[in-house]
Formats: C-alpha cells, sequence, structure tokens
C-alpha cells in the first residue's frame, strides 16, 4: 500500500481571519408581513389586544431595561422578523425579563387574560418558530444569560435559558470541558433555544442528542407555575422523564428559563480532513469504513456537493477575497470528517491508516489535513458558511429532512428536475428571467440529515408552490422526516401529516391541550 | 516512573465455566402476599373482578398457549412473585398475546370493563412493579419477541418488545454492533421491559441512557389505540417526543411492544482491569484520571466494597468451589475498568500509561488485568454477581440511589451505623440474634448510581421500618435521587416526594389522568 498521507496537500489560509458572522441583508421593508403572504392564516379573535391597563401590568413589574415598546413600525424589526426574512410578525411589544419570578408572573397575567405570547431566544430559528404571526408579545429570554454553575468533575453545567451558545462553550473550553451541541448560529442562539428546539448540529453523531445530555430543565408553564426540575444526576429514574416534553416543544408548552446538562470532557487533539469522491455512493463507503475504524475518536462528518461549494466560494470570494478553496479542482462532493480524542499520536496513526486505506482504493480522490487550529477552523468554515452563502444570492427555501443514507441525495436531484421542469432555473443563455439558482445539499450523515437548500433571487408565491408540497411528498415517499433539526415552526405546521400518523398528530394536540388549555403560547405554529 | 503493568498479577482462572444464573430460591409458600404484608393498601373496588364472561372474550381472541389460567393456586406463582420475591400478587390469569393487534383488543375490552392490567417483561424488576398487588390480570409480553429488522450501515434494530435482551445483543454482535445497554438480568430481562422501566446498566457512561438510543416505540395505549411510532431515523424533530413519555413510565400509561433503537458499532478491542484502593477518596481521584486519560475508550468505571466482595466470595464459593477471586488480599474498596475501542494496541498503550500513573503515585495498591475474553468474563462476575449473592443470605434490601460523587459512599456508612444502633446488625459473638448481615455498596461511579444492598436473613417489618424512610431521608439530605435506575414501582411510590417535588408529582399525576384516565394500567404504583 502506498502512503498517499504524503501527497496530501498542505491546507494554506493566506488570511485566517473570520469571515464577519452577518451577511448583507435585505434591507426590512423590502419584506412583507406574514399576515399578508398567507392570508388563509387568520388572527384568532379569542386573544385579546394589548390594552393601556395591559401595559401599565407589564410596567409594574418590569423595569426600563425589561420592556420594549415600539415607538415606530420598524423600531422592533429584529424581533419581529425571522433570520431567513421570510416572516415578519407585528408585534409592538418585546419584554425580556431578568428573572424566573417575573416570567412566571407575566404568563400567569398573559394566561388569564388570553393574550397571545412567542418566547424568543436568539432569533435565529429556521422555521419561523420564533417570530410572532400577528401581534404576539414577544417574550425575549436574552437577559436571563448567566451561568448558574459548573460541576468539573461530573462535566454537569448549569445555565439561564438566555445563555449564548459560543460564550457557554468558550466557559466549559476553559474549564476543560465542551458543549455537547455546535452549530453555525453558535454566536447568536441561547441555549434555551437550542433545547426548546431540540437543535442537532455537527457534534450529534459523537455525543448523541439534546435528549441524552439535558439532565434536568426549569420551565414557566403556561398558567405560570414555575417546574423546577434542575436536576444534576445523571440518572434519575423517579416517574416521567417530563424535561423530555419541552425538549423540541419550540415554546408551545412551556417557557424554558433553566437548563442542566451534561458536558463532555474537551478531547485533547482535534484533526480536520476535507476529501473529495466523484459519486455519493462513495460517501456511504467512506462513512461505512469511518464509523469501523474511527469509531469513538469520530466527532463529525458532514458532505457538501459541489453546488454548494461553488455558491460558498462566490460568497466568501465576494466577501473576502483572501479565503482559498482548501482543493485545487472541484469535485461532485466533499467530505469533512473530523475526529477528537484523548491522546493525538493514536489518533493520527488511525486516521494516516484510513486515509491511506480510502485514498489507496481510489475511493477517495483528493483531500487534504489541517495541521493546526486556525486549518480546522478553515475547513470548518468551508461548511459552516453554505447557509449564509445559499440566502447571499437573494433568497433561500429551507429543508432540513432526515433520509435513509442510501436515499439521501436523490432529494435534491429530484427538486432541481422539478425546479427545472417548471421553468424556473435559471440559466443565463437558456433561461435569464429563472429565479432559482438551484438546489444545493449538504448535511450531516453520520445523522441521516440532509439539508436541502434552494437558493433563489427571491421569495415568491411561485417558486414556493413548485417546491412545497413537492419536497414533503419526495421525503414521505423516501421514508424521511420532514424536519431532522430545525423543528415545526410556522413553515410546516400544514405539512406534519407527511412525517407523523393522523394518531400520533391526535396525541400531539392533545398534550398541547393539556398543557396549555386556552392556547396562548406560540399560537398558529406547530400543531 | 517503573512500570508497574509488569508486576500486574495474572488472573488465573481455573475453571471459567460461568456460574449458573439461578440461585437457590426461598420456597415460594413461605413469601407472603402483599396485601397482607401492606394492609393499608386497598384493592381498587371500581376494578371489575374478572367473570366467565371475561375469560371468554379472552378465549375468542387468543389461543391456548396464548392464555393460561390457574387451576391451582402455586401454578401462577412465577408470574406473581417478583424477582426479590419481596411481592406476591394473586392473580389467576396470565395472557401471553402473539401480536399487537390482539394486545389492543384486550387493552380496548380491560379499559371498558374497568379490569385492570400489569403488563409484564421477564419480570426481573426490583422494585415490586412488574407483578400484581392484587388480582390484576397479568399480560406477558414473552410470546411477542421477534427481531423485526436490523440495518448494518447505520446500527438501527428494530424488535418485539419480549426480546430477550442477551439474545438481541448476541444478533448484534454476529452482525458488529451490540445493544447499548447491559446488565446482570440480560438473560432474563426484555427490552419493552427496559426500556419501560429505562434501565441503565454497565454501557451508559459510555453509551448514553435510552432517552437518548431509543429512536422510535410502538405503543398500545390504555384504551387499545395503536401509537406507531417506529421511526427509524437518528433524527426526527417533528413535534413532542411523546415516546420519551413511556421511556421509564413502568407501565403506567402504556404497554410497549415494539422498540426502533440505534446500535453502536462493536468495539474491536476490550480491556478490563480489577483494581483495589484503600480509601474511598482514591476511587474519584482514579475516576478523575480514567475520564482525562481513557476518555473516549472507557466504556465502564464500577466500584464495590469490601463487603460487598466478601458477600460475593461466600456465594461464588459455595455455588463454585473453583472460583478464585482476582486478588490476593482484601482492600476497602474495589474498582472495575473496562475500555472498548477500534484500535487494540492504541488501547493497550493508553490504558498501560494509566495504570502506570494510578499505581505508581501509589492511589491504586493492587491490581489486574484480564488477557482474554474467559478472564474478562470473570473479572465481570464479581460485579454482577454481587445482587445475588446479597440475595443469598436470605433476603435483601435493594436501594437503587444517585448521589453526588462526593457523597456517594457516605450514604453506606450511615446506613451500617442505623442498624447498628437499631441492635439489628448480626455479631456471631456479641449480637448472634441480629437479622442483618450488613449494608453494602457497588455501582457505577461514572454515572453517580450506588446500590445500597441491605443483606438479612428475613424479611421483616422491624428491618424496613429501620431502613425506611431513613434511606430515602438521607438520600434527599445529600440531595440525590431515591432510584437512579431502578425505579418507583411499588416498593417508592410513597416515597416519591424526597426526589419530586410538589409540581413534579402533580404534573405526573396529570399527565397519568390523561393518557389512562380510569387508571387501569398497573394501579397501586408509580404516583
Amino acid at each position: 500500500m502506498i502512503n498517499l498521507i504524503s501527497q496530501v496537500k498542505l491546507c494554506v489560509i493566506k488570511n485566517p481571519i473570520l469571515v464577519s458572522k452577518s451577511f448583507q441583508r435585505l434591507c426590512y421593508s423590502t419584506i412583507k408581513l406574514t399576515s399578508d403572504n398567507y392570508p388563509q392564516v387568520k388572527r384568532n379573535t379569542q386573544f385579546k389586544k394589548l390594552t393601556s391597563d395591559d401595559l401599565e401590568y407589564f410596567q409594574s413589574i418590569l423595569s426600563p431595561q425589561e420592556l420594549i415598546v415600539a415607538k415606530d413600525r420598524d423600531d422592533l424589526n429584529f424581533y419581529n422578523t425571522d433570520w431567513t426574512h421570510k416572516y415578519k410578525g407585528q408585534s409592538n411589544i418585546v419584554i425580556k425579563p431578568k428573572s424566573v419570578e417575573k416570567i412566571s408572573l407575566i404568563m400567569n397575567y398573559c394566561n388569564k387574560e388570553r393574550i397571545a405570547v412567542v418566547p424568543q431566544g436568539g432569533n435565529t430559528d429556521l422555521v419561523g418558530g420564533s417570530v410572532p404571526i400577528f401581534d404576539e408579545l414577544i417574550l425575549s429570554l436574552s437577559n436571563l444569560n448567566k451561568i448558574r454553575s459548573f460541576d468539573e468533575l461530573t462535566g454537569i453545567l448549569k445555565c439561564d435559558a438566555g445563555a449564548i451558545l459560543e460564550e457557554v462553550d468558550n466557559y466549559l473550553k476553559d474549564n476543560g470541558h465542551l458543549f455537547p451541541l455546535d452549530l453555525g448560529a453558535k454566536g447568536s442562539c441561547q441555549i434555551g433555544g437550542c433545547v426548546a428546539t431540540n437543535a442537532g448540529g455537527q457534534r450529534l453523531i459523537r455525543y448523541g442528542s439534546l435528549h441524552g445530555n439535558v439532565l434536568g430543565l426549569e420551565v414557566v408553564l403556561p398558567d405560570g407555575t414555575i417546574m423546577d426540575s434542575m436536576h444534576s444526576l445523571r440518572k434519575d429514574n423517579t416517574g416521567y422523564d417530563l424535561k423530555q416534553l419541552f425538549i423540541g416543544s419550540e415554546g408551545t408548552i412551556g417557557i424554558i428559563t433553566g437548563i442542566s446538562i451534561l458536558t463532555p470532557t474537551n478531547p485533547k487533539a482535534t484533526n480536520v480532513s476535507f476529501l473529495a469522491v466523484n459519486d455519493f455512493k462513495d460517501i456511504e463507503t467512506v462513512f461505512k469504513k469511518a464509523k469501523s475504524d474511527l469509531n469513538e475518536i469520530m466527532s463529525a462528518f458532514e458532505f457538501m456537493d459541489m453546488k454548494s461549494m461553488k455558491l460558498t466560494k462566490k460568497h466568501l470570494g465576494e466577501v473576502d477575497g483572501t479565503m482559498s478553496f482548501p482543493l485545487e479542482n472541484d469535485y461532485p462532493f466533499y467530505i469533512l470528517i473530523e475526529t477528537s480524542g484523548s491522546n493525538k499520536d493514536h489518533d493520527d496513526a488511525k486516521l494516516e491508516k484510513f486515509l491511506e486505506d480510502v485514498m489507496g482504493d481510489g475511493t477517495v480522490v483528493d483531500g487534504t489535513m489541517a495541521q493546526d487550529v486556525s486549518e480546522i477552523e478553515h475547513l470548518w468554515k468551508w461548511r459552516e458558511m453554505i447557509p449564509e452563502s445559499c440566502q447571499s444570492e437573494g433568497a433561500v427555501y429551507k429543508y432540513d429532512v432526515s433520509l435513509p443514507l442510501s436515499q439521501l441525495y436523490s432529494l435534491v436531484e429530484l427538486t432541481n428536475a422539478k425546479v427545472k421542469k417548471d421553468g424556473l432555473l435559471y440559466d443565463a443563455e437558456t433561461n435569464p428571467e429563472g429565479q432559482v439558482i438551484g438546489a444545493v445539499g449538504y448535511g450531516h450523515i453520520g445523522d441521516g440529515n440532509l439539508h436541502l437548500n434552494v437558493a433563489t433571487k427571491e421569495y415568491n408565491k411561485t417558486i414556493e408552490k413548485c417546491l412545497e408540497p413537492y419536497v414533503y411528498e419526495a421525503v414521505s415517499d423516501l421514508k424521511g422526516s420532514i424536519s431532522a433539526e430545525h423543528g415545526i415552526g410556522f413553515q410546516k405546521k400544514k405539512y406534519l401529516h407527511y412525517s407523523k400518523s393522523p394518531v400520533e398528530i391526535k396525541l400531539m394536540k392533545d398534550i398541547k391541550n393539556h398543557f396549555d388549555p386556552h392556547g396562548v403560547l406560540n399560537p398558529y405554529k406547530y400543531v
């Protein structure tokens, strides 16, 4: 066997400064109100419109720093508009309580008065779940953002819901641990929002889901009751595991205010390699071998298709001309593998042998390995900047689905074919009026999770009708889930039946009614 | 640093044949009926006593192999009596349906007729949860025991609830995987029972809890509705994760009939070492170092105290005179560490370095390492036979609790002091009438899970009053949980408030009423 590692190109980073997290956003004013865009969804007349009495009540318990009242229509754009700029609500009040007790009082009042409430974390949600549809009161968790305690021996962290993921992760790293969840929006998203939406991310393959890692929650129920289940025991088998219901409930049955979570030891060694293959089937081969040979040290196995990388190249080139692509040529598919372990020599040896094998037999046709931390960040950047790059063309229709591995990429191909068939695919020569740049695919192979992003020049009804319910039907036909990690929110509520049976949907509705009989929490969404 | 590994004694197994799983049991006839033992618990008069019409209905849908009607009082002893021989019910009928549809029909009927039902798996439960208290109908899952499907690429297994853990694990091993749960009762316990009781076991430290690994369930609800959520996607974020409610619900809100679960790749290398330390604090030191140095390859970290090993020596000596203890001398505490990884050389090197360090600095004072599979089994046997050994003295009061690591062993010391203070501790010279052999401690350090076993000559009310609620109060004072993995069952129902707040208990009762308004499923237990 020839040692191909010596031929692996060093990944050169001319400028390791990270590209700015924000990107050129559309002007807020061009975004349509959700109520105009979806006129079939009506405001629930049971909900009270806020009065001066209500405002007075809020003022009686909240300080000026905890209450924002809009003076102007655009004052609350940040809170009313979602990250994808697809949904825009019309709330005039944002409250940002600094204590759980205040949230309890507010909810007790709102429940009695039938005031609808949208809980909001970092507002990085991708399915329109964290913004109002009409005039719901926005309850932001951002003022509840402290780390409560950390036990270095057990790795158990307790923090407020509003703590920012990246800040918590940095704190943990300073203490020899890491947060068992990582995702692109880490600089803005809040821990509470991550738990409420059951966020997945890149580390799931190694550390498992939040359902396994969250040990306890503090939740304010719709009637203001505080459920203090901030347990810090790895095992506690005393009764129904109620906290699980709130993980992924998207703020529809309670407001998560505190989290107790098990965090793993920070690995002493991390390696990242960026590989190219010619066929999607080769990804499956490489994954199977990685599962066997890298097993306990594998912490990420991501794939990206050629189109997603082309869009990212264009976007990163525009944002920062010095970001060079890790490989010299283009290939149909790319794989990013991360390993993390407790002994660098052992990890290097495992990875070297693995790469020798997959490059030696021709499955992997090109590749590079990061040599230090900045190169690791550079390689990850090419994966993490895809969502922003897809958005940068104007707009993006995002579908985050789970599919059986063998069928994973066929959804991207089907979607491109559908867009082309409907005459919407842009082509400079043959269809310059086409509004769709293209469907790209990337995601977490290890979890069977595909991100299908359809980059477009704008949001419009023609494109939406071309894609929906087509995409959901295709996912259902392929025996997949219409939401792997982004959740349901407003976007997927009416498509739930593609993933859940009538019995399951009825049981979900029953649970919603059980916890929130007046339906005041995050209405018009989820179920 | 001196390499102490060379001095580690080879673990010699004179006879590798495993000790028989069954042990000399008390005669069934000497076991008191639960209703006599706990006269304060009354039969719910709302529940119907079975009539010949009911029997006729059961006969109309069940074959003779699916229905056992007692002809004699002792016919159903196995089904009426729990593993610890502490609880005994009086059911005259056991049904063992061969299909989910039949279970659905039975539950629909029983719910309408108000016939109370106890779902029963392998009946290895330790808190009186799987046997009737009065005349509840026993619904055994043992005839529903097939593996439905297995996907080698993703490691996703689907099986019936009644499949035996050990059989499933062996099947998975033949296919390069393993079940993410292992426990002493594996030869008898059923997968459905494990999930219904949220069993923990030795592998939890490595593979996490069932809440993280179970991907889907099929459940028959109290009214007979079949909730088919046998999803096989690692990620599925479409709605409330209802299946989580049934994990650990102990058959009180639904009968689990099918399980879809993610199973890990079987590691290529396994090492087990058996170490001795002089102080409980040294266990903490060794654990901290193991977490750092063995990190991703550590798959078990168990501890045992001297008394538990002395009882096991006596029991194994009696059962099989050829089982030699792994170490020459006695020590206050023992540690069993298992590692599992994908590369034996790397694992050996990590473990060697680790043992060099902890033996070199004197923290670990003696130890041995298994050299092959039979020696691995032999070392594990000394941990796995403790429950049976404690029971072999006559009876055992079992407490399975979670505690903060630093406080873990103090509960054993407190309990021994209490038993002695109450004059119950046997001593050949000073107290030959004492009925309590002693309190021993062992368990899963990695999970903060202590098994406190009080070995006694018999079950009697004096001992019970000495221990309860004393033990639960002590656990509560130490900020622990009164059930780490065994659950609530009948035994701990009235002590739930030591681990759960009034709000949590109310929410649990609400959930019970929500799913099972007539309370027909597993009554007199849990909440």
